[in-house]
This record gives C-alpha cells, structure tokens and sequence, in this order.
C-alpha cells in the first residue's frame, strides 16, 4: 500500500514521470519514521524537520503537516504495521527538464509502510565501522535525496565486512553514511554540533535528552579521528539502529572490542520511552 | 520519443517505479549532447565522461557504448530533431530501498531529444552572472543527479535578475551551476583545473584545444573571486550554451561590460567547427 499524493494505491499502480524533479536532481526531502505499537514515533520531531528541510530548499508541502499526518495514520493503518518504518518523500514534482524551478510547481507525495523488526541482535553485539572521508556536500542537515556519497559510503563499508561508514572531515568526525556517532570519553558523551555539516537526527536528539536527565554530562563538540579510535565507548544513533555500538573501527578494537557500559545504560533508558 | 532501456515508447507510456535508486538517491548520471545537423557532437567525448562517471559510482553500463550510440542515433532520427539536445541518463535500477547497492541492479536507462535553438543573441550580448559558495560534494568530476545544489544556485541567480550562478570554493573560483568557466587575463586563458572539483566540460575540451590550435596561451590554473572581477574578459562553455560571455558579476560590469575580443575570436573559431 502506497500513499501517492493524496491516493492510496498499490505498489504497481504507482507510475513516476520521468520529468519528476526527483529523477532528475533529487530535488526533494524525506524522512523515516518508527513505528513501534502501530504509532509513529517522535512523530513531531520528523515534522518539525520535514518542514525545515523543506523551507531549506524552498519546497511548498502539497498541503499541511495536519493533513498530511492524518493520511499517515490512514496509511499504516491500511498497512498492518505494527512494528516497522514509515518512509516518506516529497519531491518539487513534475516539469520539463530546467535548473530552475518550475512556476506552480506541483509537488510529488510519496509514502509508504515496512515491517522492519528491531535489530536487537546487532544493538546487543555491537557492529563494525571503516572511517572515509566527508566528500558530501556543505548541508547535510538538510534531509535531501541526494544521497548518492551516502551509498557509496555504505557499499564501501559491507564490501570491507563492516557494518557502517563513520565519516571525517579532514580528520574531524562528522556522523555516519545513515546514523549519528557519539563516543564517551571519561564519562562524558560527545557528538558534532548540529549544524550544516550533519544531519540532526530525531534518535540524536532523544538519546541526548534521556541522557542529560540521567546525569550524563554530554558535549556537542567536535572530535577527530584519533579520539574517536580511543574512546571508551562509541556508539550511532538512528531511527532504525536506535543506539547501536561500534565495537570495531578500522579493523581495530575499540576498548575492550565489547559495548561499553554507558552505551547499554543509554539503550535500557531508550527502551523506556518505546512504546510496547 | 523516448528511449527507454530497450524501448522506444511515447511519453506518457514511461512508467519509473518509486523504487529506482535515481529517484531515492540520485544514484545514477547523465549527459547532455548537443545536436547539429541531426548529428550528436562530439559523441566520443560524451560517451567517454559517461563511462567514467559510471565506473566511479561503480555502475555497470546496460549494454555497450556501441549498442547505446546505435539506439541513440534511432531516437534522434524518430524524434526528428535536427537542432537541439539529447538527455541520456541512467540509474541503478529498481530496488527496495536500502542505501546499499542492488545485489544484481538492472540499470534503468532513459533518453529523449529536444528541439533547442543555439543561444545566439545572449552569446552575441552576453549575460549577468552571480557569485556563490560552491557548497557542493567533492566529487564534481562526476556527472551525477546528485544536482540539488545546482538546481538552487541557478534559481538564486534567477532570482537576482542574473542568469548564471558562479561557485567558488573559499574564493577560489571553480565553475557554474551548469557549466565551466574561463577568463581571460593580459591575452591569456585561465580556466580551473579539471580536477575533482569540476566537471571536465565537452565544450570546456574543445575550447581549450581550438585556442591552443589558435596559439592562446592556457593555463589551466585555479583562480580567485578578486581575480574573476578584475578580469580582461569572463566567458562561460557548455553544451547547450556554447561559448557565453559574462559581462557583468555581483551587479558589476566586466572591464567596459561589453564581450571581449578573445571571447569573440573563440566564438569564431568554434563557429567552424559547429556542423551546418
């Protein structure tokens, strides 16, 4: 079941223009919510992003954030979801090929429901990760479709038997190919500021939240590579991944090579607040 | 007309499935020939950047150089376009959505020819341009549809009544929204490196090689934004624009903001080879 605009229609029935501003430049955002109990999750932080994204790149929504959030409670229900991700689009719709904006542009809604289990296993084990260079572009806070360095990163990533890419900007770490990083250092959890160079993820933000009222002391603060391959503890955040450590950089052990302590305090405050 | 993978089909008739890779991340490239005389020029050249930017995203060409040239020369014949462009593009393929690439992707390719007319009058009056932080990835040498930076400096120059967006990196002048850049400075060319941070433009190549034949010193020498505005002379190549001069940038006049000599001897000598 696929929410096309304001139709719901099944995943065959689902025909893209070519000329759609998405084909052609990515010219659009998204975003993917959880879904834990048949609900959304963080449901306002997604919109609230959504829409700063789309002010960012001067996208007009197809129509409000009420409305829009009422078609996605019809959707997952016309889904049978309980326990998944919602992934949404919107491109600035159909026009013959220009840079340029068209006049009245009518943007492209995209929606739709997967069973997506939590991945329990990996949150218990921990993953691996490579680190690679930052190529992308100067506003990665923006929730754009243009995630090919993103791909590249990930396929690079498997192909060297990790998990995940941690990226660095000429040594500073930044966040991953699909997920925050955070480390702790002496007690103390560090990550990037939010600002143009990384996404603000909605899990970042819950994770920093439910930390601080723990006591953490917590430093949105750059660090670079050297620090994060002798961190205590490091771990990603994500809409999916929820808070997963990375027990293994480079092909080298971090700490012990076993998620640390504070990594599984943070992730049995997170299942806390999951709804059951 | 478009040709899409093996078939030539009627506009409305090309369905994109929501799930190819183009439209969730861009992962694909393109190029766009010009078409003189019925004929795409310099195809070699084209088809040359289109296989390199396929091997470095790591995607496999749908059938060879050879068989697309053959489809291409049906397309412009059935499209009966004798002066105008031709879009090709190719994507990755439709996959469910995972940053990851495809186990075995089936590239979805797309092509169509327009009728457009050469730019006679702004080549002959030239055109305003503005200047711009390049905030794009650093893989530039790619010529992907990751273009949303592009898509947004071509429409900010719009909006400031200039046609032409100028990027520069830390003031380092590297190209425009949709082609290259040269200036001519005490009779001699200056033009970026073709490096990581540009595309190597077709038109770029040709000019550079008809003014060398011409006995122009070039340098191909990264330049900065102090040293654009202070120039003899500022023109711009691409496919579809040919060889523009930029008279006036951030709302001043180029030397007297009239087209230069050398600017205008290039647009001679180009002049020749354009097939009639």
């Amino acid at each position: 079941m696929i929410l096309y605009n304001d139709l719901f229609l099944k995943k065959e029935e689902v025909h893209i223009s070519h000329e759609d501003r998405g084909y052609y430049f990515g010219d659009g955002v998204y975003e993917v919510f959880r879904i834990y109990n048949g609900q959304l999750f963080e449901k306002e932080k997604h919109f609230q992003r959504l829409q700063r994204s789309c002010e960012q790149i001067k996208l007009k929504l197809p129509s409000s954030v009420q409305d829009i959030d009422l078609k996605l409670s019809q959707l997952i229900q016309k889904s049978f979801v309980q326990e998944g991700t919602l992934y949404l689009q919107i491109t600035r719709g159909v026009a013959q090929r220009s840079h340029l904006f068209p006049k009245n542009p009518i943007p492209t809604l995209l929606a739709y429901c997967n069973e997506v289990k939590r991945p329990l296993d990996k949150m218990k084990s921990g993953i691996k990760a490579i680190t690679q260079e930052d190529i992308r572009w100067l506003r990665c806070d923006i929730k754009s479709l243009n995630l090919l360095p993103n791909t590249l990163a990930k396929q690079n990533a498997v192909e060297q038997n990790a998990d995940e890419t941690i990226f660095h900007r000429n040594g500073i770490i930044t966040e991953c190919s699909s997920s925050n990083i955070m480390i702790v250092q002496d007690g103390e959890i560090l990550t990037h500021p939010a600002n143009h160079l990384i996404l603000e993820g909605v899990t970042r933000s819950v994770v920093l939240k439910i930390a601080a009222e723990e006591g953490f002391t917590i430093r949105e603060k750059a660090f670079d590579k050297e620090t994060l391959k002798n961190a205590d503890e490091v771990f990603i955040t994500g809409t999916t991944v929820e808070i997963t450590p990375i027990i293994n950089i480079d092909h080298h052990n971090i700490a012990n090579g076993l998620p640390g302590t504070v990594t599984k305090k943070l992730q049995q405050l997170f299942e806390k607040i999951v709804p059951e």
